[in-house]
């Protein structure tokens, strides 16, 4: 790495302001370089060690410029795996290991039960039921006729809008324009699809071009912001919980009742009314925009794990269980996520764990056809969110499930 | 490392089904070999290589039992800084860099940018309002004068209940228990302070034994679930939003009209403009939890760098910006977070790189007296998301701000 | 009215349990008669007088079997009118007086002032941006394949379905079925235009014969409910809030700054900012799904007065008021209601003083085209709550405004 | 009444403009007198006939000046009674006739249904769990510091605002104030106790007076509105679903399942089914704060009927019904109400219809002691709720329960 000099000497001109950390990379000209260069300079300054920030195998000059900036070095966070885990899905067939970057301990092994039941009564089933990004631009005009006049004009040109919008990237597809009107305020929500790409900025910057467009045939638009937080990015909403962003998915597995009794502990019952008092119940009490035990906890490893955007996490993670006793007196369950928001390609997915992640589930890169690595892939995080939410309400049911544990004398249950 | 024949022996067994790969640790007694030949047997299971995930530094004997399992490496997350940022707090007070652990590009070098701003105007004032952990079991009783007389009891023997509450913890305090009746159902929110931990484990742990008290003196309730979901944790929730969990903290700074313009390219006015037409009313509009443009972007990257629980990111995220122009003409700008879960001790706040990230900020384990370096910590992380959402609206706003382009020539803005 | 000895009869028979109170429709043969021999029979029962109670001209054969049973008299709730408000819509246009059936004191003189700040500004433009009523059943499915089959065949056989729905009555038209998986779970929200009835009853008729052909062709779907909470109907609701229900109507006025200080005593400065920190600010602190003063009151009063579903004032009061200093100091303030359910026709609107009230809009009987009256009278409501609106937020803001006090020394100003 | 000539020559002067129609209670010296010249001189203006607005036997010289102004008659809304309802609350107890002012055919004679089958089952269980009213002004400060400072100062002085709030009314009795800090923005919400009034205008009195006080000794605390929507009145709000205003009640009853059966048609399992899968879940999917069926129009037809706030029913009508099926087969039911806001004297209480349904329930006027009848009343409304919530829940049930029907032939369900 650099000597101890070169770094002392850039340190003494940092100290003097001579030079801004982020300019290392061009002053020397290699991201490495400056990301060791700028650990050591922190170092120095604190008076601290970051031996650990600087081990690391990645290659700073292909983060710099795609992923991060002023970079020091990386966090270095465990992963485990969980499965295998059976999925009988439209995109993701067959036995799937999940890779889960976490520090919380027993998640990584509570859904590792959660996947043992499910496959043991014979999978998983799931469903995309809707697959879009959003991005919805604000703009202000005269009065509420002017409002109305240029959603008329959107709507009558929406061929040429879509025009300019798909030329901005191959894979981006508009489906429509959904109108809102606040007085003369007027938001704009862009529906499109975007392939195997998670798709924000794709779908950003294809809305800037047809905002443009619409700007300059309507000049009495103007524009205010080109998300004016109706698309909804990184934040619980209503408009994502009903219209949805990103994937809609379904995932629900009936777990057969001596499966339940031996692996989970409990009866399907029991499951059954922990969730509709605790997921369902408590949470409209709370008033939660989220009726489930901790699907939050699944999404955020595997997104970590897999080069997602972390913080969506937020809108990713609303979603409700559903849980009955069958007939036969089985368990059925589903879980339902309206707003899962992933890709195989673009953001942080092309880092070096990452992509050995996304390998491991067997989703890198694009699929053929564009969305379809997209859409298995969420199959598989939809199926490992079941399987964790399975095992968590199992965990809390047993409690008091005495007979059970005397019945069956299988020891202590990993608890949560 | 461990030698190819025996990962072979492993990996056979594992396919006849005599092992599972979880019970490598204690076959292999050693965490680290245990996470290596997991690796290696999904590398000749799956038919890939996971070389990078295998590169580390972490002692994996350090994270199983505490952080994860079924460990099979890390996942490399590139860390950026940023600042150094000027804080007035009342726990954290002078110059801070933020570590952030991204992959989204530009987050950093907004963030940074914000920082410049804030720091050139005399740094960001903050504040923490409140401060506790909650934990909310549910109940089922015969019938509301049940619920009723539940509720009594447990007002009459709070001081009892206190101290058992007490009894599992040097640093558990109990607050109080708010209840919530729902025909039978009973609902209990335990609130308490938890030292320097985030303090879920703590409070639930604690809420276990208090409520095992409960229900021996009260033998017509019975226990549901230690968690009803009106905790609220890892979901969008109201409760937290308006009662809080975790610190709420208010984070403002005061922006010079000229700092503005040169930094940020853009005028106050502007920014007000964006915050209330965004922030606020397309947000109300949306439906959504949370009235800022993206706090779950700085938020998200300091709890991967630090070591926090990353799925509380969810209501973490939660909060308000609001701006105003001043009668000087400079820009007042605060965020509002009502429920940020933070801890500078527990969690994966132990593993060597989230230690060392912890350690930039200076609040790195337990604070004297207890609970401030959390609060310190709390107080930073308010301070990074207002100079976060700073620079994100003055980019919103600048885009048609030509004038100030002209005025100062100062080229391309960083766009996000 | 009946004599003594009968009413003694009937109330000895009743006390006996021989004729219940609900027969005596029949049993008379004459609901007038019914309805007086009930009260009577009260009053001896609880001892008390019902003078006023039993003081109408309504015509209970009218009544009994349309709008009300067991009835035993009128309320009578006094009718106050504000305007004359200038109105300036797409169908209602000129001058137009609100009749007001409202117990609340000051009510009627505030939406009076209102009425006069905005017809001397030259008066509120409305605009009827979405006009449906929604019906959701719920059904049963065996498994997520299922729902989607069933939603596929929907898609397929909509015209059928529509032919079917259309079937039930002149005036309803199927726009289009949403549909919304939940596991097994599918709800079908049912959009239709209803001509100039709310149209609650219409739409549950069609649905109801919409969904037997559906479930005919699909018998793997089982009946769960006729109405499933996703309608939504009376109560508050994001679906409703972000897709509409009855009619999605803005009114806006720009009330010039002289009128603003003589009329309301204050000044735009004040109402923008009394509307931004209390309307956007302050309900989005306490988690409002609703962003104005007080539009309840205004749209109450309304229903009452013309025989609207008064449990409706519920979603039909939601909506937001958005306030904006113009470029020349005057006052722009919208209201913009997204589900407003009133009707011309139907429901109560026959009733002999609600539909003198309808007259005095008018607005009674159908509308020609059908859905013109209906629209007609929404937009007229939507004025109204503006000028309830623009009167409160400005008696708000006055409070401290002593310089147009003094200025102006118009007196006391009439506070609520 | 008038002569004709007077009412010519008014009508004139009115079109004139030399005078204004609510001035005409002071010229004419006499309300009933201006009430009819009004009615009168629309009658004229529009060319229409308001015989039935005309008829009425209120004293308008009561009205005016109290609950309305400019004042034409009256809107006659029919009232049906249902019961006897048996009701086993803590200051309810005993058989009672609700009478409900509606216009929506087959509501009374649902509730009706209810109360039938609760009585018959033993009665309903009421209890009020929480009781107070609520008024949450604005102020802006300099900035957070001085937020905190403020809050500080009121927690400091608590009694003193006490006493200077408990001045204004015999009364009012403060409980808490809630401070909310959004960066410089301060809300305080004001929750005071009220007697037997709903007593909202009571509480803004005191609070006006609480507010003054505490503004003087914080002259850096700028008053913005005394309404800040944190009360929150008349909208639907997260903080009164969690925090509630007005009385927290819950009814509840066990019917029995032979009752379920023959006076329900159906039976407790397929009531449960319903009340999960739509009030639960359904409600849960689209969003909604409410999760029943229909509390809204029980409510709404008891306020209008007693003379509440009708635009309170907003809130008032939030809540959640629960069901199960008991051990013995029978079925459990209850309704809560987070937020129900009612009065017995105040506001509309005093008018003579609504003080004759008032006398009707028995509750009419203050209670002794104060608060005791108000509480009554909520209890009684909370009886009538969970009645007109039991019967719907079961006629939608009851669809394609065919063995019901044949087993127990008892002709036609009245649907809904």
């Amino acid at each position: 790495m650099e000597n101890a000099n070169e770094i002392d000497e850039i340190f003494q001109k940092a100290l003097r302001g001579e030079i801004k950390l982020y300019q290392l990379d061009k002053i020397l000209g290699d991201s490495n370089k400056a990301t060791n260069a700028r650990r050591k300079i922190l170092e120095k300054y604190l008076g601290i060690k970051l031996r650990h920030i600087g081990y690391y195998s990645v290659d700073f000059n292909e983060v710099v410029g795609r992923n991060c900036e002023n970079t020091i070095g990386v966090a270095q966070i465990p992963i485990g795996i969980a499965g295998p885990l059976l999925v009988n899905g439209q995109y993701a067939r067959g036995m799937f290991w999940i890779p889960l970057a976490t520090t919380e301990g027993a998640l990584v092994a509570s859904i590792n039960r959660g996947c043992s039941a499910i496959t043991a009564s014979g999978g998983a089933r799931t469903f995309v039921l809707d697959d879009k990004m959003t991005r919805a631009p604000a703009l202000l005009v005269p009065d509420v006729a002017h409002a109305v006049k240029l959603v008329n004009w959107i709507e009558e040109h929406f061929d040429e809008i879509k025009r300019v919008f798909e030329g901005t990237s191959r894979f981006a597809k508009l489906i429509r324009i959904i109108p809102y009107i606040i007085g003369r305020n007027v938001f704009l929500r862009f529906e499109a699809t975007t392939g195997d790409a998670m798709g924000m900025n794709m779908v950003t910057k294809a809305t800037d071009a047809a905002l443009k467009f619409i700007e300059e045939h309507n000049p009495y638009a103007k524009h205010i912001t080109l998300s004016g937080n109706m698309c909804v990015d990184k934040k619980p909403s209503y408009i994502n919980w009903l219209l949805g962003r990103g994937k809609t998915v379904v995932a629900e597995a009936i777990i057969r009742r001596d499966v339940c009794i031996e692996k989970l502990k409990t009866l399907p019952e029991k499951i059954v009314e922990v969730n509709i008092r605790k997921n369902l119940l408590g949470s409209i009490r709370a008033g939660n925009i989220s009726f489930n035990a901790h699907f939050a906890n699944i999404i955020a490893a595997i997104f970590i794990a897999t080069g997602q955007d972390v913080a969506q996490v937020v809108e990713s993670s609303m979603g409700i269980t559903w849980a009955e006793v069958t007939e036969n007196g089985d368990l059925y369950i589903s879980i339902t996520l309206p707003s899962l928001e992933v890709g195989t390609v673009g953001g942080g997915t092309h880092l070096p764990t990452q992509r050995e992640c996304l390998e491991i589930l067997g989703v890198a890169g694009g699929g053929n056809p564009p969305g379809s690595n997209a859409r298995k892939f969420a199959e598989i995080v939809a199926a490992a969110v079941l399987a964790g939410e399975l095992s968590l309400l199992a965990a809390l049911a047993a409690r008091h499930l005495t007979l059970a544990h005397e019945l069956l004398g299988r020891g202590k249950i990993k608890k949560r």
